[in-house]
């Protein structure tokens, strides 16, 4: 379904475009927001795409990741989905920070009454990316990396993973690293998939980098802060994902970082070497 | 009065220090943050003062602007102040965005009922930053400069211009540049001031400019979008201030950049252009 725009805001030599679209997939009104940097060259410009947090719209990373700076200066877009699936008007949707509105989990769900919309799954990595293709025309959707926060860090982490070659690379801010075992996972994967647990497995970073087997195997880049609330209650728990990872060639580097929380002032801080890490996967720099 | 610290947030390298103290000379809590880089010499860390616009609170700059990137690469710290004072319990100060709360524009009320609390000029301009000078031994608030946003670039042209030989130099987004003759000034320096347009004066850069003769005459650095709701308004008018300093020697330099709003993607794409600008006169690059 085509896009509307509902806000062009120039930043760092580029535009910010809001734009909002009749889902398909989530069967509700869906916003995004894609920033476009300034041309440099007759090429067509290679996309990052960025998952949000628990409870973020696309406009929290817009507004204090700092990213767009980067963009501009490497060249490449940046797509920021939405975390969720809004106004499908399911009992109990909004009833709880972590989960429900604002807490899709970038999974297909397959449980009543969550399976008719709650498809942030497919959402991001199948029908928005191809809608999107076809409204940018100057943006080279087949060079394409993902990155993310938290929740966001898992869903590019779980997004990379299972769709082998088409993401360049991958990194993650303090990501959801093994779901399965953590409070949130454990809820989320409970109400949006039921109990069977292999299908929790298919779409845990953890479990699903033992089984990767493609040959695209980029360095996987993490930070993660060592006074993160979160990371302290076990809820993201990277280092699993570290010791899981041992068959992967490409490697993962986990940065520790010392007194950093989970906000966006981690994020603003860490971002210039994620950039940096897919402009040169993306082919823009050295 | 001493500070209390209630938040204390690790970003770029540095701390951004939430704190709070009860004001003498607004007689009520008092807000601000302040973003101190990491060391890098033996030398005291100078200190660029942000004023932010109307409806903000230290927090909106402190997350949005991206100042303290700059400030971590060359060696500055920040005070964001609070707009206004809160909690005066003054009928009809919450009753309208752009005057009371949030809105206190700079200025020492002379009229009743603001004047006992209305005092944002001599707040910031000597309580606060006497106050800070005796909480941060390690900053150096003789080395200070000063920048803000709309109402809050109002503020730090006059917080310059009336306090000559303070700050090394000055620079504003966006700035009420005349308010004595634009609507938001009319109504918060009638409401706060009365109705004596010499008072009106002694806060209105434009007329500042030309009385200024103090030897230290830094260039003024602006910037104002074309695309801003409140320029095309006539609020704004920072042509009448440029008009007006054809008698200050170090000039004013006002950047009409095309495309640009009045919002927080507009002051991050030009506070690295600001940030460059003070640590010159700071004496942290040549």
């Amino acid at each position: 379904m085509s896009f509307t725009t509902t806000a062009e805001i120039k930043q760092f030599q580029g535009t910010l475009y809001k734009l909002a679209h009749e889902s398909t997939t989530t069967k509700t009104k869906m916003e995004v927001n894609v920033f476009v940097p300034p041309t440099k060259s007759s090429k067509k410009t290679p996309v990052l795409v960025y998952l949000s947090g628990l409870t973020c719209t696309p406009n929290n990373a817009s507004e204090k990741s700092f990213l767009a700076y980067f963009a501009t200066k490497y060249g490449f877009a940046i797509v920021f989905p939405d975390t969720s699936p809004r106004g499908a008007n399911i009992a109990g949707e909004d009833d709880s920070w972590d989960f429900g509105t604002g807490a899709g989990f970038y999974v297909d769900a397959t449980t009543e009454p969550w399976k008719n919309n709650y498809n942030m799954y497919s959402y991001v990595h199948k029908e928005l990316l191809t809608e999107l293709a076809k409204h940018f025309t100057d943006l080279d959707f087949k060079t394409i990396s993902i990155t993310g926060h938290s929740m966001g860090g898992m869903g590019a982490l779980t997004g990379f993973l299972k769709n082998p070659g088409t993401y360049k690379s991958v990194s993650a801010f303090a990501p959801i690293s093994n779901p399965s075992t953590c409070p949130w996972g454990e809820k989320n994967f409970g109400n949006y998939l039921g109990e069977d647990k292999e299908q929790w497995n298919q779409y845990d970073p953890t479990y699903l980098i033992k089984e990767y087997k493609h040959e695209n195997q980029p360095t996987i880049l993490i930070h993660q802060g060592t006074d993160d609330t979160f990371y302290k209650q076990k809820q993201l728990q990277p280092e699993n994902f570290v010791e899981a990872s041992t068959g992967y060639k490409g490697g993962v580097k986990l940065n520790l970082v010392d007194g950093y929380d989970h906000s966006y002032f981690f994020i603003s801080t860490f971002v210039e070497e994620h950039a940096k890490h897919h402009a040169k996967y993306l082919g823009l720099i050295e």
